[in-house]
């Protein structure tokens, strides 16, 4: 039912990120600093968050991969996005975008997009409102705040049309996650329900899918192996959890003790 | 004892929220921001984290209600909380202020009139020293930091003046929490000493005032009922908590947890 | 084995700390606030943050202690440290210094240098190669993100010489913590391997040594006391964590229950 080579994948990926501590330099939003830093450490990666126009050309040069969430924006912040996404593409660093928000307001949407035409982007993590507001011409769509008004299923045509056109690797995460390239199509069906009651549990997704394309040249395989142990990891968090608060920490814990053999043979990818 | 109708109606209250999930629209302090987002999803309402001057009258017309924070202070911010804050009042959505620091510097406390002046707010929510430091000819204070230096029964007749003064519904919180709209006074004993030694408490009940408000358009009832149901989470989450590290994590289940009947039975308001 | 005046002394400095309850006022990175607010908290002492520089010498003449951490720069905040801690300075109010990432970034390490130039600095603390980018004529040092790569026993001899030259007390943590004022020199062996599965631990341990600093003008019995503290509540807090995310929460319950005859007989510093 599930993919095993992609299970393998999945568990040689993590082995990878622990060995080589990756740096990911993040440029991202005030909410999730914290919990992506802590996710990322948890993960056997190397967090930095640094945004000044000043030295994100510098910092990203230390970098394993680079990611752009646009979750509170500001005009020096675009810049510096900007400045930090033309040096990754420079030094062939993959570069992730986390377009939070868009389609909520023309800031958001019209960042995403100008990022996305400014930049070579491997991966674009969103819900699927966010990803289907990058469309040129999409359907009329309104984004009630960071939360997803498209299901999953409603949108995979789309999505790899969209993925094609805009010459990426789209990873639209929901209930069920799909990952495609435009040619390729996989679903991840790790999770739970209780990633929803948390706040940045997208923006972590994100910097997991971050930390295995630090490893693993393949956008595609780099998203779905990094969702699916992320996916994994709420599943594990959710059985002592009382609520969200509980969940938050058991979730950090989870990415921490998840090794490789309970990925390989916890993975739920589809192919 | 306890005001029955009042208990009806915070359960009432819950209940509205967790059906139509409004979303709150934060322009707030970086300290509190991760924690004020995690507590309105366990409240079952949905947040939003935005400053950029660019985009904050869109994001704040998406929004059942509106938050203006003034914890971590910049101009930027400032002119943000302004166009947020007209955009709200033309758009008839709630406001609530949360003056964090009024009284410790001039920049402070000239921003919360700055703002008073300019937009209609529906509730403050503050402690006495912050509360009183909007005072026009106010006694002489002195902030210690975010810390109360007055009780609320010193400050009981003067919010009622001020509350009438300022044309708005003042929430002074402390071991007593005290409501009043300049004519009706309520005083909420939910609570338990560990609120205050973790950060960010009075940010958090703010935000549970502003979940409230966008289903109920008394401010003293949304008020009264919403900080009854955080201080009833406080209680909850004492339980078990070894130290504050445990009860920030407790509160958040428990304000997951509580449901209609916890509240009705378990709020503590006088009339 | 270990010294037991010292230890005597960090039992003296934290039930100062929780008799006065310092105003700590932070400058410092979004990553941390939160839990960095949480810590001084925990620990008996009352945090605030604020960076505007139309608010920041006011603020910081109602503190106890200040500190300057560079973990996410801006111009803005620059200038907001300087005048800070001149401020300070002028006030005789200890300034401490977080160096987070000096060596990784030219913005980071010119900032730090140009701190030192224009404030008396009581004490720095940071890793080894953050404190050796700090040198005039350093060694040819490469940060790698904020962590370390230099040992403790590497910076020992240098740590003592430009402590000398810099004029202050440098606490340089690791697996051993060295403090020196390029007289004396201290060692702490408090700690936890977990510490440094968590983001923020240094920057935390540079806000337990701002408490103590309020508390105990000297910056060397401060800087050790503040540390054995600090690492002494990572110790208990390893107990029951199942991993990072139920480690940082227990590391806030350990600061908040240590009380004074745990670090009396807990304390390893050794002179």
């Amino acid at each position: 039912m599930f993919d095993q080579d992609l299970a393998q994948k999945a568990a040689e990926n993590l082995k990878q990120v622990r060995e080589k501590k990756p740096l990911i330099h993040n440029i991202t939003n005030y909410v999730v600093m914290n919990y992506t830093a802590n996710a990322l450490l948890a993960c056997g990666a190397s967090p930095v968050m640094a945004h000044a126009a000043e030295e994100v050309e510098e910092m990203v040069s230390l970098a394993g991969a680079l990611v752009l969430n646009i979750g509170t924006l500001s005009l020096p912040w675009i810049e510096a996005m900007l400045k930090a996404g033309k040096r990754a593409n420079a030094l062939k660093i993959p570069v992730i975008l986390d377009p939070v928000g868009a389609g909520a307001t023309r800031l958001r949407t019209d960042t995403a997009k100008r990022i996305l035409e400014a930049i070579s982007i491997q991966v674009i993590r969103g819900n699927a409102s966010e990803i289907l507001s990058l469309a040129e011409e999409g359907p009329e769509t309104s984004t009630k705040g960071v939360d997803s008004v498209h299901t999953v299923d409603q949108a995979t045509k789309t999505a790899r049309l969209l993925a094609k056109d805009l010459k990426t690797t789209l990873a639209i995460t929901g209930a069920v996650d799909l990952i495609t390239d435009g040619e390729r199509v996989c679903r991840v069906l790790n999770g739970h329900a209780m990633m929803s009651r948390i706040t940045g549990t997208g923006c972590t997704a994100t910097t997991m899918i971050a930390a295995f394309l630090a490893v693993d040249p393949d956008p595609l395989t780099a998203a779905a192996t990094g969702l699916s142990y992320f996916g994994l990891a709420g599943e594990k968090a959710s059985a002592g959890a009382a609520g969200p608060g509980s969940f938050q920490n058991a979730l950090l814990d989870a990415l921490y003790l998840i090794n490789e053999e309970d990925l390989r043979t916890g993975a739920k990818i589809q192919t």
